[in-house]
């Protein structure tokens, strides 16, 4: 297991090209844009090593018997399910935001399940390939990121109807030695600070798109991948002191990327489905429900953090104690907690899979993510409620810092006597920072939009024996 | 163990005081107002001898080492508490109402931790003769009514402090072979059909209130006993027909009464709280978390019927496939299972007691109750929606049947022509009977009314910690 | 104008065929179940003679120059469209349920638009009929039942396409001296002690749909008329007392029949549309839009009182001023005066149409109502949270007269010690009548099903226009 | 009256000191961080000189019976108060945010009312001396900011119980050609290009606060005064390309300001309150009122333009007619014509004062801004969720604009193939600044925090009438 220096040296290692406002990033550790962001991730690696996390973080390899950090883990029990949420939670209250790797998680879990059924059912030889690749990855706790989304075109279309055919990623050639790839991947989460990526499909296909049902691993670095760096809500504060930017040190969601594949060579090894787009479905569904299980951990962190700060705030303002702010702030609680149930739920309801490892209850993880869209948007909404009106009009750092504005935003912006104005402005900057554009967007729409979460819950209920059940009781007989 | 008959038959032993409608109730079993409600409980008793449900419905007892019915077991691990959930729900999708047993069932748990408790710290020994009558209850698998519930008078005011003494239940006399109580305990749900009934406190207590700290046990049928039977929506319907009283089988909720309790005595080994005022809270909590627990199993069972009924009204309705009525039966799957994500989650997370049995997690419990106190409502909205209006106006059960009227009703409201109007009239008239006045209520003030849950979210929760983990982020150091 | 004794008089002197509950009703005025509903509409009489409400009731005709109850009015300004929802408020609040009179003012007022624009395009002479219709309605202060909703049969499918032919009212002949029709209308409010029902389409219509094109005025007690009278929660509890009814003087909601149409001949000078298909859909969307207007209006009157008597259980459990108590009465305060807003504006943003009088807008008439789909449920909610578990099980109005039992139920019902008990029972049973199962689904569906609102918002909302707001924003040039 | 240019030059005149980001504003109409709000404003110039909007924008003064903006009016009938709704409606959908004229607006009208009420019961002459100025504003066709907020110290402490007096605006010196007042405004909308602010009060104030209780009004670069801008949500984009900004013409919100009064002299003609402390409590419920009546105006123009935004971005991805899509925007304009309905309303509902203007509904006007509380964050929401992931991961404008990256970004942010890449990103930019934390912010504090709503509804019912009526129909008689 790397430590959190270790995984930053690691990170200087790799050369991957991206580029963000126009000018190319050298160095994604050091450049005050993209660090917040290595930071974010740099804490499953710090965490790993503190004995006190160590249950929640790393785990005895069910491929090599070494122990490894959880997010290289194949899962092997509902507890290692559990487990995952309530690390996903403690390292949410400690970022305060996205850390990135559990897309990668995901996606190995998920291939780790699609692999065995693809080679079972069609005699091919992914799933060998991929349990080497995964002790690979193990060995040397490499960051993954798990790429899913295409940038899909027009919506009411399929990959292969496309005006371009590039709208999705797709197999451009097939070669002795691999395969050649072409197209872009989007939301890229934690991409720049990840040692590779691993593609997986991002919808059903038919048998007219067998060039699109590709799965295979890509370093950042290789050959005819570039990264193009999302714009963030108040990103630019991160270039100018430490106190508007409100999480100075982990910034803002994951940092996502429009990646393009430009005729991306693939070595056999690192292929893990090459044409059989019967299974695409499935896989996605299958990483899907996996990604909407972490919902009610890393959010419920987040969320943990804003009931934290909206609490203090109160007390900052002088009013802990007036009855309808605690009411507000029980109700914050009680969405949170909400969000965390389903998650633990759809773990503690996990199963054993044919390929031998745990995988979540589906309809309940749908529930999950659904809650989600929902519920952090009334969380932060209550947030500025309790907040004030100041989080919207506070002046600039450099106003504050400044010795001709300082003094007047010291004097008028006092609150409680017993808090100093610093801590209010503080605290006023975090909660903007973490109920804002980005950050609600993410919880609309990472792992899939609530429309998608509905046809799932549709799909897995059993409609028809509810139905049953009231004809019973009605005493219709049919 | 009882099977269905046995416990109807061992009802017909017990001779119970329950008044109704202005006249006494001589056989529970036998009037049609109250055998609706021994239909739902006996539910509890046949579905334990059928091998589908033997491992949801049974279990070994851990203090006998037989096999007993769950409902009188004491949870010996985590996924006891889980199997709890789950047999609630199945038992709720058979009846489409409540089966009335949990009552007993948590109150039975939460008096074998809090008499464990005051031994160990007043060294009396409250726990083994209770021990003694946990076994007493498994041998003769008992029906025990959960009797916690004082009328409590004026709101504002303690036990102690009220008009007049008798508002919570009190000890009034202690004699060498027992106690004597009186008082009134209200929602009494199942009572008229239970055995026993098990006295618990309902709200905390001062050192002025040591008269009211009382718990133990009373048989239904106890001298100085009288039951009010509480009056429920369309009651009356049942005297008529079984169409309009939409689950003639099962009728509404529990059947609750008012039941007071006049000079009641009851010997020292059913006697198993005595003047420990000081333990009347952690009691009070205790029993309501395991409560809250439960309405994300029997609820979310209820819940599905009440789906069901609906997806079958836009079939009948001949409009199965409107974009806007699917989407509102998904919205109703998303309510039902995230209130069973709460019940699923708050059992993992339970743990064991220093009494040795297992207990939910407090803060998640509460969860449970309070998004009830929401969803059921929304629910029963949206099934509203989807039936459409016609039920609210659909005519009388005799009307329907009468050779005069009868062929107007069969003609006019037939809708989809491949289903009977009867069908149509039938699943209308469940959807009333789930959705209305009683069941609502129910689902509003079982359990706790929702400012009960609320301040216990608020007490459990760390909020020190929270605001830590923002102070941390904020840079903010005090 | 008529007084209320006049009314009630005036209903003795017709012979309507009702059935209800297997048996026919031979006075509407004297029977328990329907006398309640007389007396709600009889509130339309009464307080129309009372000079304190002088202003609201009555008004001067446009035809006759006469003073006329404002329910027979043909509105001649925004005013008047105020003043209607004023008017329906105030009674509202006075009968705390539906008096049904306002859907026979909309069926006119609908009338009146659509026969002149007929006349004008098709050059027939429908409105002169009915404008001397009107002055009879207006000469004799009748009561008109608005007969608008077929009972529909399956949805999906048109009126020609039905199955059964009648399954939308039609016509089946046409003679020299006027039309035979046959059908049936359902969801019949107020017909029972209405003098005469006008019959409009329910739906939009295509040539082939020529024969369901038909208006017209018909006696409640002419040949060939049936009313089959419907179900409400809780209806026989007015056969047995005053308290366990709620509101014994005027019942829930609007006593809804279906009414059957068996071959009844209607002369030509009570025909108003007679095959005009092509507006049958303007027709149903003025009279929806009038209709919908309404229910900021009377449903606040009720909501008015949902309030009191949520504020008066407070008071007489003990807690008035808790302040989540407090809370959730502002909040159903708010919901309530936002419905009202809604139908103040849209009247205040009436208009003027061809035909002379004033119409509402017809875009925020919608929000009007799909608000109350909600908020009703949501203020009835609110008032059981804060009225006590106690709404749900109170025993028996018998039992509480009972010498036996009442004691008991006057000694424990006690709360408030300077409240009777009585008055703390008979508050509760008010809220439960207005808050249970008819009432609700009567805000549901009274004026038409929310889908039916959403798809006139969406029709009637220039989305181009507001495209075009953000594209010049967004400096985007097409 | 002023023309847009007039106004812009008629700014340039001014010399206020305004401080932001470290460095002093030289020309607040040059600057490209206030420009954008200078244009926001100058619209209220350029509109009332087109013909097309003279009816809404122009009035005749009631002071000098000449033709002036409507901004400077004293409302004269309820119809000038609903044409203040539409009139904000409709500039908003022009600017899509905050044109900050209002508050002045409401100062003005406030001030008008309570000055005469002061005169007549305190025998001052504050009345004839507003009049006075209120022809110096319309006149020269100032803007004036209205400037209420303090920056209110500890929150439960009254002005005079504060650690330092100069929480709230105070005088500190009476002369005999006026006062001195010192103390600072925050949240100061509109102020850096408005000529004056006019200050009052902004809470009720007890004997020992009669130096709190200042009205007066002064130029924005009187000596004395210095501004510190307030930071808004991505405001750095605007100095760098027109893309990202989202709106780069008007900016977010209003460009609010901290305004420190450092010892100003005001003379007495500008001075309309001067220790009158018990009618502080009524001045800022005026003022409030009047306020809260605008946010079913402007930012109800601010929804239809997000709505219109929304119905593009659905267009742009392919999907303009999927239904969850189309139900989403039928729910937007829902909640976006229900706040326009309260305004309308309790401008339809205003009535006459005592000192010759008209006023809002109080009770309605306070129900306008608590649901702008809840919908703007709901439309906001449902517009992240049809617009997609996309509006948070969106590459940078110069990343666009390069030759290296841009290629990239055209080809695979193509969506509708009739649609360029640069409309579909523009829309998402405009979306996200329309949708996120200042914006939000604004519609949950301006105009005051929900609590304040919710203590007016609470005041302004008559909870006795309503409990009467429940009494009355529940037969209670007390």
């Amino acid at each position: 297991m790397m430590n959190k220096e270790q995984y930053i040296e690691s990170l200087r290692k790799l050369k991957p090209i991206i580029y963000c406002n126009g000018e190319r990033i050298e160095s994604v550790v050091d450049h005050p844009m993209t660090r917040p962001h290595v930071n974010s991730a740099a804490m499953t690696y710090e965490l790993a090593c503190q004995p006190e996390y160590e249950d929640l973080m790393t785990v005895t390899s069910s491929l090599t018997g070494k122990k490894i950090n959880r997010f290289t883990h194949i899962h092997q029990s509902t507890e290692d399910l559990v487990k995952k949420v309530k690390m996903l939670r403690m390292i949410g209250q400690k970022t305060g935001t996205c850390f990135q790797r559990c897309v990668g998680f995901d996606a190995l879990n998920s291939t780790f399940i699609v692999t065995h059924k693809v080679d079972k059912e069609c005699g091919t030889n992914y799933h060998q390939r991929f349990v080497e690749y995964m002790k690979y990855v193990q060995e040397n706790d490499l960051m993954i990121a798990g790429s899913m989304t295409d940038v899909k075109g027009e919506r009411s279309k399929k990959p292969g109807q496309q005006a371009d055919p590039d709208l999705y990623v797709h197999i451009v050639e097939r070669r002795d030695d691999g395969i050649v790839i072409r197209g872009a991947k989007a939301h890229q989460t934690g991409m720049v600070n990840s040692h590779e990526m691993l593609i997986l499909p991002t919808t059903n296909l038919g048998p007219d798109d067998k060039d699109y049902a590709v799965a295979c691993a890509v370093p950042v670095d290789a050959p005819g991948v570039i990264h193009i760096f999302g714009r963030q809500t108040n990103d630019q504060r991160r270039l100018q002191g430490d106190i508007d930017t409100g999480n100075a040190e982990y910034a803002i969601v994951g940092g996502e990327t429009l990646t393009v594949l430009n005729d991306v060579f693939v070595p056999w090894e690192r292929v893990f489905m090459c044409g059989e787009y019967q299974y695409a479905q499935e896989y996605v569904e299958t990483f899907a429900a996996y990604h909407r299980q972490n919902y009610g951990g890393c959010k419920v962190g987040v969320a943990d953090v804003i009931i934290g700060a909206t609490a203090a705030m109160a007390e900052y303002n002088g009013v802990p104690n007036a009855s309808h702010i605690k009411d507000k702030i029980i109700e914050m609680i009680h969405l949170a907690e909400t969000m965390y149930n389903c998650s633990i739920a759809c773990s503690a309801e996990g199963q054993k899979t044919l390929a031998g490892n745990y995988y979540v209850n589906t309809l309940l993880a749908n529930t999950v993510k659904l809650n989600c869209t929902r519920f952090m948007y009334e969380i932060s909404r209550l947030a500025h409620d309790v907040a004030g009106g100041f989080i919207a009009t506070l002046p600039y750092e450099a106003d504050y810092k400044s010795p001709v504005t300082g003094p007047y935003i010291e004097k008028y912006f006092a609150a409680n006597p017993k808090v100093p104005t610093e801590h209010r402005i503080r605290m006023a900057r975090l909660l903007e920072n973490m109920t804002g554009g980005t950050a609600l967007a993410e919880s609309m729409h990472g792992a899939g939009s609530p429309q998608a979460m509905r046809v799932m819950l549709y799909r897995e209920t059993n409609l028809e024996h509810k139905k049953s059940l009231a004809k019973k009781l009605a005493k219709i007989e049919e």
